[in-house]
């Protein structure tokens, strides 16, 4: 008969998994144990404490629709996204540093001519961006797709809206490389922006006196055939969130250089009727295997407002 | 500028709660960050194995109702709630063990008289269960009330039945000792059963080769005023799952002998039609304060299917 003190009931927990067919399932239940069971004891652990955990992970849980995903944000908040990120790219060898997929990846990446204008419905300082897709070794990747989508003015991306599923994306498109592995594109000037603050994860950023600002950035799925598809952000130099992005996902290395320009015409012969700004990023990958990620889904989340 | 690696990006998400104005939660959060990072870094979590996480925590979360706690029973499964239970209880001065509430103490415990047969609706070998409550020298405890509940002969709760709503409850009641800080009750002999397996816990449960089954037992919660609230279970001996509790909930002392009688009446002078069960159990509490827990509300759960 059991009658078990703390370190018997988790070495019984232990057990119990001992029967898992798949070894790596086996060995991630049972390091989960340790983990969780460690964290109860060094902690002592309330009553009342584990009450509001179950509570708290019960309202994520419910908060989550098909669109939003409260889990991921508080994957994100804890740095655990960034950390699952850091330890499957151990290696960079030289390729462009990787950052967190987002919850905002929800397909409808259109391919898209050079030179479009991606948010022309939105107001905004304009800028151009002009990047190119590399090898390690400097080597242009020809005809490789970018997914590419940013957030408006406000801080939402076109899937937080209602409009996105009759009128269709905004600040999202595909580009294709060309023979110089380049592609430039216009749009606005991403701000910093909240993640979601009206759910549970909102209310613990409140209640640690954090923030809930990521800086601006542009997001990059780079998916070039024999390649490693690369998922990242580039950053806007300057913005005062590069420090504390909520989500950790900055990184030197992809915070572009941002030169206001106040030329009549932009690189391509545009006509430019105000002052705009010059992106330029270059992108190496490594050669590799692996699908890109599946899109989250297309239908719209609920409109919620940004916080302060 | 931030450019993490992985021991770095830990320190960083750590001191992003430097600031928390609880102490006490501010230890729970940043201990949680380090307890979960480590995890990821010792597993090396690939993407898809996080995907899985996001996805299961989230149907655990969809699966949760107003009477149906799915989030407890995974912690039930883990061993976590009988662990949180043994690092508040860690000195029990000789009094009787504790274990978990379970999810099932849903109130309409009404007072009842003694003798009263609370299964009377129920078909079932019959059981005359005589308990008494004594404080740590063995002094009787009068007038402590004492909550009663446990399962029909199908392993369901009542609260787990539509009926229990405009029928009121079965197998639930409260009892208050007498001056010699007894009560006595008649019941069916609770069998063993499984927990609920049609949710993403039991398809853990399946797919790691465990079994459901919690050992036929009876729950008391005994609110004894000046005394610390007794929330435990009484198990029937020779049930074949005492040893591999699904939630790990069994304590030596928390088995009762069941002594099969043949007697044509029972102790209280009732007749008794059929051969019957005689179980006997004494309680020791130790003086203290708390109030006992809230129940976790009166609606009644989606009825599902007993597995196996």
């Amino acid at each position: 008969m059991p009658q078990f003190n703390e370190a018997e009931l988790t070495a019984a927990v232990i057990r119990s998994f001992d029967n898992t067919p798949n070894p790596r399932a086996k060995f991630l239940l049972q390091e989960l144990v340790k983990s969780l069971h460690d964290y109860v004891s060094k902690t002592n652990l309330t009553f009342d404490e584990w009450d509001y955990a179950i509570n708290f992970l019960t309202r994520t849980g419910h908060t989550c629709t098909d669109i939003r995903q409260e889990f991921i944000l508080l994957s994100d908040v804890l740095g655990v996204s960034m950390l699952v990120d850091a330890v499957n790219h151990r290696d960079r060898d030289g390729a462009t540093e990787t950052t967190v997929l987002g919850p905002f990846y929800v397909g409808e990446h259109k391919v898209t001519a050079h030179g479009t204008d991606i948010s022309e419905a939105l107001d905004g300082e304009r800028m151009y961006v002009q990047t190119r897709v590399t090898d390690l070794e400097g080597k242009p990747i020809a005809n490789a797709p970018v997914d590419v989508w940013h957030a408006d003015g406000d801080g939402y991306y076109d899937s937080q809206k209602p409009e996105f599923l009759t009128e269709g994306p905004v600040s999202r498109a595909r580009f294709i490389t060309d023979a110089d592995g380049s592609f430039h594109f216009k749009t606005i000037l991403p701000c910093s922006y909240p993640v979601p603050t009206d759910g549970p994860v909102g209310e613990m950023i409140k209640q640690t006196n954090r923030h809930p600002m990521r800086p601006a950035h542009i997001h990059f799925l780079v998916a070039a055939k024999g390649y490693e598809p690369l998922i990242t952000h580039v950053f806007m130099e300057g913005d005062k969130y590069l420090d504390s992005d909520v989500v950790f996902g900055v990184k030197d290395e992809l915070i572009a250089k941002i030169e206001k320009r106040s030329d009549a015409t932009m690189p391509d012969g545009s006509k430019a009727s105000a002052p705009w700004h010059l992106m330029t990023y270059e992108f190496h990958v490594k050669p590799g295997e692996g699908a890109p990620p599946a899109p989250l889904g297309t239908k719209p989340a609920k409109v919620s407002e940004p916080a302060e």
